[in-house]
């Protein structure tokens, strides 16, 4: 119906269950596979949502919950998103600017629905480096780091020099005139002369959540 | 001496040893890098040379590997580039075209140098997708796949689709016209809709490989 | 009059009749090209019509219809846009995710105004392989298969590799990030390593069909 | 061996047998690949040589052909490509300059080897518009129409404004400047507004002939 | 004040007056610069005028007009722009399609504000070649042509190749998709194969009749 | 909290003061900021403020100033943006058109909260040379030039031509079609002929006033 | 005969006889060309040659006549472009930097060979402009003006700020990094905010030749 | 002569006399533009040369010095280009990569041939920050920073961070992949989110020791 055919055994193939992708569908369609899914027995996770589908959502299920800031949607999983955060974790997210909130919340919250223990600093950015230091043992305890930055996106190629962890990196579109949405910090991070940096779409907190997962379930 | 300054406890820091980017190098950088990490007591390794840097670097250290196909040297490592390559490992490259066998073949050769088991599958594209279909099964034996692909750079997301493995995907320059030396395969890659999939730069094979090192070395 | 010159015998001279872009037009000019075409005796689309346009429209010829998800007016043809759609037809439309629909239903209702008989399938995206499967079989019995989709854009590939049908690959602006705005997607479709595809400007589903009628007309 | 892998069925299960994309690759790999697919009994076509791939191959295969103009190499089919042409066929070849010529040769080669019967008509640029309407008459009676333009592009959009068969696009390399490598045209030829023009990549030929080939076997 | 400098010898250094950038500028800005200008004696044009900045100029200029169709603003000018528009003159405007009209009409009315004889064609594009012949008489008695296209941008080519006239093309930013709001019809222009087009900035009808006015006060 | 981490010393560290980028930053963000730097004994400077954003930190701070044609907030600094504007200083800001003004204030007034004795010329772009003229010895006597230009951005060039001062160029996104909001001024910029130009993002005013700063203070 | 279609009434139609595009064109074509034109009784011109290509058509015709700092070859007709140039003209090129000659000299060139009497003066770029004043008279007297420039391409829109006659600016391909090959200069060209640019192609000289010489041909 | 036209009075005007840019030139032109340098009795500095222009101009001035790494003519100037290069100075370049040094030592000798005191240190990369640190001090020695570095130009932004001295980035076309030739390391550049940073192009080593030389001879 409407158009979606939900992909129910994902995640038993593939580690990583279906999360619905809410940019640009229609109420109806949004309606149609959080249902589906819920019907399925699955907690729900619905990912970029503009304010007008969030509260759509809620009137739909008001028994779900509705992170705006993040632009989520969870029916069914228990998150939290209120700072303060934890500052460590299995998948520890790491954000360069106060601005890159958004993005590094919807990696943390995702990160957690994916059944992850997460943590999330944030405004650790190049700028004042000394910011960063007293993480850097947490990076240490971490399985995996996802680094959130925006403008020229140099912090994943500082924080991959100073760990052994792996570095998803997301770029973020904040900033403006060159920043391009989000491009240069990409092509930054691409071209990090410091190994041990892959990289996800501009904003996609999402991905980043996911690549970590398949990570964290690799067998020692 | 000759502008060159070496990392000598990046494998410490990082986990991943400097290696040499051979590129736009002079033969006077060339031989003070590799001398310099040979002190060091180190095996080295060269990525993207040019034959002519090839040439030159085995003048000067006979006892080290020139591997033209891939655009490598090595000194005091024992790697084996030459068919038929083992078709399973911990880290299982595969790759699309036969085009984009140089790239594939530095993947597999930094892995193997990293002290990763290594395997390799040539000319799986998605034109034909029952090629790969014999290889789902090391896919799952292995711990992290390596997916190299020119063109349209399909593969990574129909693998990432099939497979519950982090599946590093590589651009590669492979292709005409609106391929863009890489640059098609590398947006197709980040937009993937298939979730478990980070990328890295054009035709970094090694790059790859750095990453797969830190995910293999993961406590469980 | 309003700098409309309608081409009335273009349907005789290429056997696909004037249709009306609405995008950008005046009520003006909008209510000039329909009456105008009216006039003819011929049935009348428009396409690329945004909702306010689509209701003035409405509000000038009453016994018109107008199709908002597909952003389409007709009058004096019956076309049925309403889901479930028959999944089989002489042109058959495959459409790779949920909010690709609105391009996918301006192919099918073109390709209906022009007399093909048609069908539409939905979300069956590469992240999922499984979901094609069971439309091969329609693919078979189509004549021509018009693949939309948005992201990176790779259906139009695996199923040019996997039936003898000529593929109109149609990318359309859903993503975000580097999706930009279909261009990604595009990309991918014209670097397609399988033949037998050939590509239309991204959401342009009414191109897709236009191609479609002179292809369904060719003489054996 | 040397990582090519063959697709020997792919003419029964596309219409469009394998031809072989010679771009890139190695002496080893082009001998693997003709080789291979003449010990299946079939003729082969390889595509995109340069004159060195094009003298190696001839070297290894003395009873086989070399056309350099398109960068062809032929085994075992029987292709002419001399001037004069014939000036129609099922699938009718239209260049707009005289340096569009390589890549209407592919065309015209790859369509004679996929079985159709193929015309060729050179310098039909719509800066003297007067050159095409002698050739009016023959795109009547061709089944399909492949239409090859560097520069501004504009020759698809006028010749599918003058006729009721389906016209393949195909931009070239040709040009400087703004022509960007073939880039203008393509983008020109996509935002066509004479329906009916499908595009192909860049000095894709190859691409626009096996197209053809599925559009002339088509049932009626 | 409020940062406007008026340049108000220009007319006589150049042969082309200032004519008030209106793009962006506050209402204080306008103010001052159509006060400073009208002043001077001089008739006042603002070009490129949002509806608010219309209304607002309209109010503190009642006996000035504003032409919303086309951004423009005149005070002291007595421009006509309302249909049905003269078919030739010095400065005959041709252009493509019915959604060029904006652009078409402020080139239409520039070339009057600077002392021209202006002609206006609407709708006659390449993909019905029969509308533009008719008027292929007024082009011969014009003393230059300005071509307006959007989408593909093939009419100043076509145009350039029938007629002695120089052409200063204008691309549009009408279309969608690969349109790239005007840039592909700019790149399809600057790389015409028909002598005699030169191009300006995309909607610049302001521009093209500033071209035409210096050009025909050429003496000869 | 909130997500945002104050760099208190940066002042000392790197001779300019932490300054809130306020684009895209909620409320309470921009709360915690201007409060955290407050409580520091600091004044604050605000930039890149919507004016929603700038109206909210009113309501918040009722004793800090909007500057709206800025998208300036400032608290506990006493600066004044009202014309006319000295037209010499320390600092001397030269705008090429009065649509450029909102980022020449930015400059100005970044300027001047940095302690530096700031000037403002406006609308003296390359069309009419003879405005720029009066002011060169206003130039020789400053320190550092500040020149903003958007559309072809040639300004830069002609006054570094004409001056020993150092020249910080700033594009800015005024203009349409191919000025590509600043970025065609920005790449002549960078690639102007004469020497003694530097370049900042596009609309950075802040970040030219941040560069004068730290030459101004440069020890002889 | 080679796929070349000569379009021999192209002067009397259009007041542009065909010229000869050199650039990728097969000796055999080239040879066909020159002798299908001097058949006909023509001088010929042909452009954009190679060196190679220069040294052919000088064999095959060696009573024509080579100019291979402009790319040029011309048989049967009489023109100089040895330096000291006339510093006036009714076409008099204005060029910017010495490296943009070879462009400067094809619209000298090619201007002559359409029957104008043609200027050049070279190396007056925006750097110093003084150099450009003692030229102003010139450009009074000339009829129109054609303006080259490479890096910035500043120099069209200084020049048509002091003068009346039309400019007719060619970017040129000198430079490097964000020169991009001459699109830096192209795009400032366009954005010009002096009226009366107009703009061809990047290192088109006989373009703005075509386009002088259709000017100088106009009718009081 | 030569079309060179020297602008002998630069280095009056504007603090930075002529350097002659080599790229392009014919023999003939570099020896018209040295020889017309040297008989002002100037020194004389010629960038960009190939390695052929270079030895053309030692043949023709064999008192003059070829630096052929940094592509460098000099005649009548005494600099240095040889390692060890003092780690100190008034205008203090650092580069990132080994392989930047060719720009590096463009700026390092250009700043020489203005009459600063220059210092050099080289691969000091953000991939291993503490090769950075041992240089802080000698940052705060001097009075202006060149800051070289290509891939992804992150170390401008880290070492504005750490120090009060304007940074001069100058991004190189080191890398591959997105490196796209220097673009990636100049969007970062532009981007960054650390205050006091400047940006030339691509490469441009002169132009940074030009702005070192305007900055150097700011009064107090
Ligand atoms: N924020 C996101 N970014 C990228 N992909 C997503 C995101 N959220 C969900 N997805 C994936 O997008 C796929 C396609 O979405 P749909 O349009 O719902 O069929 C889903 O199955 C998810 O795997
Ligand atoms: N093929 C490669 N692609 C990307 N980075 C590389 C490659 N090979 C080596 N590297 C890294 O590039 C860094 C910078 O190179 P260098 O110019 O040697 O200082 C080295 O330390 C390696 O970590
Ligand atoms: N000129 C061409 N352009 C695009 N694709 C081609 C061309 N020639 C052959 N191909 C296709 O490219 C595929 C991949 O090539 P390969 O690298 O040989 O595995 C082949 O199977 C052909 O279908
Ligand atoms: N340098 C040039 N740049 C652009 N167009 C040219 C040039 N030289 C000749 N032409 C035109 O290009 C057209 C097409 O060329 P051809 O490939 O010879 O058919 C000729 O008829 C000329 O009008
Ligand atoms: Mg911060
Ligand atoms: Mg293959
Ligand atoms: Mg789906
Ligand atoms: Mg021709
Ligand atoms: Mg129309
Ligand atoms: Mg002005
Ligand atoms: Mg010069
Ligand atoms: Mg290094």
């Amino acid at each position: 119906g409407e158009g979606v055919c939900l992909d129910g055994h994902r995640g038993l193939r593939t580690g990583v269950p279906e999360v619905v992708f809410g940019s640009g569908k229609s109420e109806a369609q949004l309606e149609r596979a959080v249902q589906g899914l819920a019907d399925q027995g699955a907690s729900v996770l619905v990912t970029k949502l503009s304010p007008g589908q969030g509260e759509a959502l809620h009137a739909l299920f008001p028994e779900g919950k509705v992170h705006p800031q993040a632009g989520l949607f969870t029916l069914g999983a228990d998150l939290s998103l209120t700072p303060p955060w934890p500052e460590q974790g299995e998948a520890l997210v790491l954000s360069a600017g106060a601005s890159d909130l958004p993005v590094a919340l919807e990696a943390y919250a995702t990160a957690q629905y994916f059944g992850l223990t997460a943590g999330l600093v944030s405004d650790v950015g190049v700028a004042g480096l000394h910011r960063l230091l007293p993480h850097l043992q947490a990076c240490d305890q971490a399985r995996v780091l996802i680094v959130v930055a925006g403008m020229e996106g140099a912090l994943p190629s500082v924080v991959a020099g100073l760990t052994d962890k792996p570095v998803i990196a997301v770029p973020t579109s904040v900033g403006y005139g060159v920043s391009f949405q989000g491009v240069t910090a990409l092509l930054g991070m691409l071209s990090s002369c410091a190994p041990g940096v892959a990289v996800v779409n501009i904003d996609n907190g999402f991905g980043a959540a996911a690549m970590a997962r398949k990570l964290c379930h690799l067998k020692p």
